[in-house]
């Protein structure tokens, strides 16, 4: 066990997370466009960050790149989706199948990205025993069962916010170990289980008041 | 033009944006349970934010708390949806209609947090003239003429990612003033377009990143 701790790749601080599939996102568009190489202040120029910092945040990747001719495009797009873990298939279950969670399970965008969902979870007979894109929807009391059944450790939360608490208990109860939050509701878990805020609505508010700001200039 | 910049809301910074709707999420569940009064100590216990923080991030809004009473929950849910612009409608175009756009128009959650999705436009011509939820799919072409007839300020960017920064020009020259951005893109505007960033794939690296931390401890 302590032997895999230094085989096992390195953890690295959130914003530069953040920023790695930004630079996939431009390479897989170089690569396409047979660009063979390209450097740092390249990216710079077509990101918006700091050449220092891009260089910097590919350090951490297993890549080096060549004075004046900078990477090889076709070994960083799959280093960098490789290092994101985006070519591996990761099981995951939607829990709550409304409106935001029926929407993310046709988006067949997180499959490129990964993130493969195997089952729905929802309190609603009218939808139990249904199937959306193939995805099979199932009582929120059989979690259990089916997380021994399918091995899944990814959780999306999409119920109604005053659910969120209950439900996040179920599914870390039911063996899950990783929460991807959709809800606007800061659930509490203990420190072992991941949880990932991605509260969309919280973004319009940013943005209905960056808005606002503008229209005052 | 002077005196309006007295007058107006005023800007915050983007974290503190970030948590209101935290906030928020909390006190509507307290409503709902008919709570009167709450505390900034006891926002912080359930969301996990300093007090003091929380208590400066709600100096920002039209509201004061009661000293060892605490905040009036119901007027601290009307001044928070109030300031946050939830409770205006914000009229809003969504600029392609894959997959993850056409799942965004079916999202009911978005219309409770003050976005009206009035129209989608896409290139492909078996969607074009079709609607979904009642919402018009139009042409990429008539983007300008729709956004003068419509009166639309925001823009939904859900295009490929090869053809972002493309759309977002379209987007800008056709009169919309607000890009809210759902592809790893990191496209480029003039400073008074405003562009909130909501790539959730980024957020599905740092998810699969921080379970790998979490199993090798």
């Amino acid at each position: 066990m302590t032997e895999e701790k230094n085989v096992s790749k390195v953890i690295l601080p959130e914003p530069t997370l953040r920023r790695l599939p930004w630079y996939l996102a431009y390479v897989n568009l170089l690569h396409a466009q047979n660009v063979e190489y390209v450097s740092s202040t390249q990216i710079s120029k077509e990101i918006n960050v700091d050449s220092s910092q891009i260089a910097k945040d590919l350090s951490f990747l297993n890549i080096k790149g060549k004075t004046r001719i900078g990477y090889e495009v076709s070994t960083l797009v799959s280093e960098l989706a490789n290092f994101l873990g985006f070519k591996e298939v990761h099981n995951a279950f939607m829990i709550g199948v409304g409106s935001l969670g029926g929407a993310l399970i046709q988006d067949s965008g997180l499959s490129q990205y990964g993130l493969n969902i195997v089952a729905g979870f929802d309190i609603n007979k009218e939808i139990i025993g249904a199937s959306i894109c193939n995805v099979p929807i199932f009582s929120i009391d059989d979690l259990g069962a089916r997380q021994k059944e399918m091995n899944t450790e990814i959780g999306i939360l999409a119920v109604p916010v005053e659910h969120a608490q209950e439900a996040a208990d179920l599914m870390i109860e039911s063996g899950l170990k990783a929460i991807w939050n959709f809800t606007p509701f800061r659930i509490k878990a203990p420190e072992h289980i991941v949880i990932q805020n991605t509260s969309i609505y919280a973004h319009l508010a940013v943005m209905y008041n960056r808005m606002q700001e503008n229209g005052r200039n």
